[in-house]
């Protein structure tokens, strides 16, 4: 088994982890688009929508919402939220197993988020990435209790 | 009341209208990012996900679902969707007015996607891609009465 998802989710690979549930991991994303890109991860390898077992898709957006709440209550200038599902490779999934993006979205920062798109796979500034991490982890986790 | 989805919800304003279930309406993009651009549009004028009702919440992605197996039956080489929610102005939500977008992607697309995600609003053909909605819309609604 080589899915790098499920490996996390086995605990076989380290992972930037906000919260864990039945159906569901949220990690931060390792290639942020912005500060503070969550990953929603189904526990189970589902590659497309399809899928998924009923149970989990009928909870993902209230697991969604929750964390839309937690990013706007983080601060940091964070009103909006740009939640995308690719299904299928085809379809710019780059992991074949479940994912829901969660990007923040900041006054202004249109730029900068297409610019990171462009660039966000080239191995640039890696340990000054994971500092920032490690920081927006802890962060988020705080919010998340608070907000439990 | 100015919504352009809720004169839509009240029959005011035309629509390329496939699908109507008990929260949701489900329209063709009058400003497809890619041919068979879909747009599931809540019944309530909820702005963020947090304002949907809960009930109609936990539907959504089952409908999701159903339209994108419609997409792949439909055939034309479509074989990944992207889904977007855009949470908030912020987020380039473009209409205050929770819709989910269903992008329907094809091999080899993604030059042609950008390019129109940089030029879909311009006033350009509009009579040739009315020509192409209402065909769309024909081909989806027999796709989507068989499926049912």
């Amino acid at each position: 088994m080589d899915c790098v998802f499920c490996a996390i989710v086995a605990g076989r690979l380290p992972a930037y982890l906000l919260h864990e549930e039945e159906d569901f991991l949220v990690l931060l994303d390792i290639h942020p688009l912005r500060p503070g890109h969550l990953l929603v991860i189904s526990r189970t390898h589902a590659p497309f929508l399809h899928d998924l077992p009923v149970p989990a898709r009928e909870r993902l957006l209230a697991l969604a919402e929750r964390l839309t709440r937690a990013l706007y209550a983080a601060g940091a200038g964070i009103e909006g939220v740009n939640l995308m599902l690719n299904d299928g490779p085809l379809a710019n999934q780059h992991v074949p197993h479940l994912h829901l993006h969660l990007v923040p979205r900041r006054r202004g920062d249109l730029a900068a988020l297409l610019w990171r798109a462009l660039t966000r796979f080239l191995p640039l500034g890696r340990q000054r990435l994971h500092v920032r991490l490690v920081a927006e982890a802890e962060l988020l986790r705080g919010v998340l209790r608070q907000e439990a």
